[in-house]
């Protein structure tokens, strides 16, 4: 085995890399541009590039480095293939060959938030775990199952799209999937600001809310944490939503810890109690223990796993 | 490896019992009674004579048997330990290592909805697939989740226990886990009878059900088979909440199928087709075509399942 081993986390913007050593030490971190013109031909030969010079610079021998592993903003199944990456303007793509022919390395490739999961049940929040569930919560909602150690892709490259549960049943209003009532639809940034919305129009109740243009998800987690006994509503009805998809999740795989990152769990530990609270009250009795945590490797997560995946 | 290996799935009553080949094809199978008494202290003693008997009676030698799987009503973890086993009268009991010491065979233990779903996966309706959600339909509502061919048996053993993801936020009644909603308070053969009793009563909608005491869910079904308008609506109800759940757990681990047993099942394609329905209404897009099937194995699920865990 290598002494070494790259993750890299392909975004619509950037791309960051990480250089580790296998027993999960960050040598190196940088990023590159995302180049998604010409149907963004030139990412994965941008980050073949990058890789060379990294181990020109360093001095690292090919024969010494494991693998690389890659993060990608779509649905990858279990062959390191993407059906497509609408952000990367890419159609069907091979990611784990064509970046095994350009670089000679060994090659994995995963969907980014299934590889963030890897990397908080690695080196993050859940390290050490085997069986984990990251909740990402964002500009929508993913996440991420890991089963002895390893992600679940699924069959169409869908597992850990937890975004996409039906909570509501009889929500009127479309989800950008198409469905009804998915739990992004609430519990997203957007969803959030959308909940809000709905709940300052249905009553007359005083609200440090009431007053901003452009509510957005940080004025409402702001006032939740300060105390607003309206946002205290609007994050009870999130929260009790969330926590109980969760409870449904852990009912499906029974993992060894929950992990809530993205933008959203920036308001710290008072989300995470609010979700709790509401994930013990519905989590099967044996599960209902079950640590629920936040996620402690931010925008490294993604590297972290990615290398994970080679290793 | 071995050319034959055992399957036993311990109920309450019998123990059943399978000698297979190594390829899966089944040589024998047979019953024991389960000696409940003295807190079941008989019953690994009584499998172990069981095999030993067989082994003497088809004279194969030890050597050339691979191991021997064993199927459980109760919580087993990954280590093939039984936290308990209600209806076994047992505590906390070791199981693959009990039955390793009285065979000096290879033994693993594994929950008996989570045995049947490897069974199904394995040699019934999913055959050959690697990735499985099993719904079971009984008394209660159970399952079992296969992933990369091998069971999900989850950090406290209720990995499957999708009978108890909350699927009714406002119920009043308690769940015999004592939570409120809980997917088998509408799907199980009870669940149905339940859901029954309260349409009956909030209608004067005729039916067919109208006049039966001590309405069974066969009732229901046969009646639903047989174009009963109410209860049509009930199964409308009950596909509805199952259709949901199940399009949820497929965003978790999204399957290359869905398999449903237990004796509700046995209503057959009507029901598949029922559920169906709302599990496309429901699926995240990628997965709104993953096949699901009745179950083909019926009782014999347990000891291939068993068997396979072996293997």
């Amino acid at each position: 085995m290598g002494s070494y081993c790259f993750g890299i986390d392909v975004g619509g913007t950037t791309v960051k890399c990480g250089l580790f050593q296998t027993d999960g030490t960050l040598v190196d971190k940088w990023e590159i541009p995302t180049r998604t013109e010409n149907k963004g031909e030139n990412i994965l030969p941008d980050v073949a590039n990058a890789i060379n010079l990294k181990l020109e610079e360093k001095k690292i021998d090919k024969a010494d480095v494991e693998g690389v592993g890659i993060g990608i903003p779509g649905p990858i199944n279990s062959k390191g293939e993407a059906a497509c990456a609408v952000n990367l303007y890419w159609g069907f793509t091979p990611v784990a060959q064509i970046l095994h022919d350009l670089t000679g390395l060994k090659a994995k490739a995963g969907n980014d938030a299934n590889v963030a999961a890897l990397g908080e049940a690695w080196k993050g929040a859940a390290a050490g775990a085997q069986n984990v569930i990251l909740v990402t919560l964002g500009t929508g909602v993913g996440g991420g199952i890991i089963i002895d150690g390893k992600i679940v892709a699924g069959a169409h490259g869908a597992g850990g799209e937890i975004g996409h549960v039906t909570v509501v049943q009889d929500e009127k209003e479309a989800c950008n999937c198409g469905n009804k009532g998915c739990l992004e639809q609430y519990a997203s940034a957007t969803g959030i600001v959308r909940v809000a919305g709905r709940m300052l129009a249905a009553s007359e109740e005083d609200s440090t809310l009431r007053g901003l243009q452009n509510i957005t998800a940080k004025d409402v987690l702001d006032a939740f944490k300060a105390g607003d006994t309206l946002a205290g509503r609007i994050m009870e009805c999130v929260g009790g939503l969330l926590g109980s998809a969760i409870a449904g999740f852990a009912a499906v795989v029974d993992p060894e810890a929950i992990v809530i990152g993205g933008g959203v769990s920036k308001a710290g530990q008072p989300l995470i109690d609010c979700i709790q609270k509401h994930y013990i009250r519905h989590a099967f009795p044996s599960c209902k223990e079950t640590p629920v945590k936040l996620a402690i490797l931010g925008n490294d997560a993604g590297i972290y796993g990615a290398a994970k995946m080679v290793l």
